[in-house]
């Protein structure tokens, strides 16, 4: 019965989006996670203190709720999840969607807040941005670029993941493109040592959010990162940054099914 | 029953506020859309979780109070609705309201409030904006006025709204019309490319809220609306800006019903 | 029965501020509202959400309960009232107070907050000055000082209210008297086209409250308010002033019986 | 049996915090609020709304407990209490206590959250300082402190207090003892007409709070106060303040049995 | 059967985290404190009001289970507890956690909100930072080297826990190594006089949370910590300190039983 009422309800929003979630339509899921032209979202949640006052019983129920939810949407966007708790003070988990479209991932979420688990989430902080090709590596000297494609990441999953939102100042945006290229390659060479312990993402958010860009990172070695941080802070682009660092999103990098394992307890 | 005190309610509503909601005179809904003159409110609000504990027919209910309260007022103001939810972090639904008087506004939020469903509502943002004339245009030169005028935007629906306050800094108001002018027109010409596909609409608010502008935008390609805004961060006049972004609301365009029949659920 | 404990609570009031209230004493409202030397509190509120859980009529007992009290201080100071509902993001009323003495004030808002229906308002903010007589206007040229007394606003109540509390930077302190006459001169001439239509009024706040001062707005014309604010933008004294805007209050000047029956029903 | 468990609580917070509450030991009143090296500590607290969902009998209770606990803790510390409510926005009451000890400070108030009208309250601010020997009166001219000895405050109690944190910008520090000390003098200059009718006394913050420095002053003249401020805007030493006024705690000096009666009715 | 189900817990935490507690392998407490490459987090949390609402029975036997889950994990990571409660506004109790890995906190904290207790706790601030060598001292002057190891922080346990997170503008790290080099012994001339009596400890943050460093202080003499931060407020490289001082955290030294006995009660 609760699987029925799940499905009824997966397809009452489909028809409310106009959008068939078509699960003959594999998503091609790589695409998503590496093209340029998607849509990135961090949607950062935190669990009312209601939900504890529900029986054990309902909220397996409810955790099996969202679980059938995400399976669906999963044809479609690219759902990762990450827990929060314990590590960011106002949020308790967090979901980076990728999808061609912003309204499906409106889609996804506002079928989640409609869950019976949903009901107890906040959202905390929702970030939207767009990948895009790079824009300054094409005007890189030779030897910078050489460096870039030498560098290969570490392969596997990491542990932990970063959200840094960022916006520049009036000047960033007034310099010329070769001036912000120069700026952007002494970034670059300042990142390098890193490359290999730290895998970094960058989001294009003008307009969508109170954002210019968000950086996201995965490590497995923290401390790595933070010396790439503190390498970035030293070059000359560092001066346009401003709201640096806030809200910083620290978590680690989990299946659904062990983050709702928590709250089903 | 129900009926009989929704229009009980409407009508204690409208003796107080001394108004008389003639249904027989049809509002010039275009004028208003289009004309100088104008106010033009940006009402967000957020469903407490309260709403979520009562029963499902006591929302179908409210919802139900709630169509009928907007097609009495929709004889008098033009009422559009958004769902910010999934999109917006601290907003589950917008409406922006053109009215010829605030109090008319007034008059519509307040009896919304005071519906069984309104009063689940929690408002998070209102913005307050007048339609004026173009100030810059008539100085712009003559190729520019052609390039604008030859540019006719999409006709159609459109599927993504957002939302923009902006204060000025005191700088830019100091300037003489002549040099603001000139900016405007960097800025004009740097918003060429999106014409087709962004549409804009500025509401003048100094005084009325705590910004000067409230930019509005509809679009169907949310790239085009992010590059727009993108080229307007390069131009000089964007040094004058302060608190540009926040809050930038975000959401899709959608019938009241669509909206509703969410939290009717 | 109510009367009674209505009564009671007064008196008891009464003693503990040890302030006799006597019903003889008529208070002299003109003079409070246009002498010098009178504190002019703002006082916003936000009616909480379980204020709805009453029954209607446990409601109106409360509204009644209200309007004793405002009765009773009434005789010794000032009292008016103002619907920010549907036009205030954070606010539901407001009232403005004039007093002799803060602390007369005070008896009366710790009375109303003391009330069945004060136990649901949220204090939003609270605003303090005083007023004084005009600093600069005797510096100014004889042809201003002309005009000022050659312009006669409107009489008449007006339909809305607007409330802007303004802090000054150090540097505008740090000129001396001379130039600051000057700057205002140059305000006040900005001001001029709008006298007739919107009524100010200045309280001084340094202090009091986190502002420096409170302006006041009364107006049936909007868009005549917002073209003195634009205005007041564009002279150099606008340099000098922090935190301008916020809060903007904005609401209708209403009876305390019209906005109470808002809540009663 | 109340007064009993009243007891119990007392001795067991008085274990838990290892120090002897000795009846025996009158404290030495005069000296905590008069010497150095004393601290004071401001604190600020809300009642919550569900206060008033207990009996009025509970209330009476409850606020008896209260009286018996500060009775207690006289011995040892000073604690004066101020009403807030209705003059602050965000704060009801509040207590300023001067202590040997900050700890000391902390196991009154970690005590009185515990008592049932404790559970109750929702603390706003904390402000602690430190009481020192004047800085720069030392350095004076000769006419300056001839001045400040001649000048004596009103005797007898005030009836309104004014908190108003502040922090010095980092230029403040930077400049030598002697040019700190010219500010000073001419800081003090401006505040000599006021002296008689309005009280100050000094709190050093650095570390103990957000703050550099609490002023704290008492006056019946709050217009004198006023005027005060408006004096030392003026000097040159204002231009290194930042954060000043916020929070600005304005309240009335009041027995702690007035301010407990308007909770208990 | 209490102890039953915390173990059970405990151990689904541990398959959950993938990591074995093995209650044999002792903790290197020592090293976790004085080496570099540990994180330390300091997590502050404030109690909820509902928590008051629990029989005095259920509250004993939630904190008894926090204490057993402290027990299991201090195999593991060094947890050290502090009372805020009474000294900062906005929070009531915190943990100092060091551990080798974030996750490891993560693990800790995660548990410790599912606790009974732990649901009545609302994370007010996290800050995370990394140990690490000396980075300026190595190039100090010879004279300095020596005044810094000859003197010796008096031994024992300390009274009072200060932190004081710290950003760094940009150019601050857009000065070289020598220049940095020589303004921190200017701080680190002027925070001499104190080593005896003010322990100090710092962490750096950059990437972990919004800060770049968290300074960490412990003293008995708090009049000697407040002199300490005035005389670092008086170098140059204070120039350079964004967001010094909040939140300021400011609490006392306590066993866990003595914290939890407060919230027992």
């Amino acid at each position: 019965m609760m699987a029925a009422s799940l499905m009824r309800m997966v397809l009452t929003v489909a028809l409310l989006f106009g959008a068939a979630v078509s699960p003959a339509l594999a998503t091609d899921r790589e695409a998503l996670l590496t093209q340029p032209g998607v849509y990135g979202t961090f949607a950062a949640f935190q669990m009312d203190h209601d939900w504890w006052d529900l029986t054990g019983e309902a909220r397996v129920i409810a955790v099996s709720e969202v679980k059938g939810l995400i399976e669906q949407f999963s044809q479609k966007i690219v759902i990762e999840s990450y827990l929060l708790r314990g590590l960011s003070d106002h949020a308790d988990l967090m979901f980076r969607v990728h999808a061609q479209a912003l309204s499906d991932t409106q889609q996804f979420l506002t079928s989640l807040l409609g869950t019976r688990l949903g009901r107890h989430l906040v959202a905390t902080s929702y970030l939207h941005g767009l990948t895009k090709p790079a824009v300054y590596a094409p005007g890189f000297s030779e030897p910078m670029k050489h460096a870039l494609q030498s560098s290969t990441p570490e392969a596997g999953t990491k542990s932990y993941a970063i959200v840094i939102p960022i916006r520049k100042d009036a000047e960033w945006w007034a310099l010329d493109q070769d001036t912000r290229t120069t700026l952007m390659q002494e970034h670059t060479q300042a990142a390098l040592p890193y490359i290999t312990t730290v895998k970094r993402k960058l989001y294009h958010s003008s307009g969508l959010d109170d954002f210019d860009f968000i950086t996201y990172f995965e490590t497995d070695k923290l401390d790595d990162f933070h010396g790439l941080i503190r390498a970035l802070e030293q070059v000359k682009e560092y001066r346009h940054d401003r709201r640096f660092w806030h809200p910083t999103l620290l978590g680690t990098i989990r299946p659904l099914d062990d983050i709702l394992e928590l709250f089903a307890r």
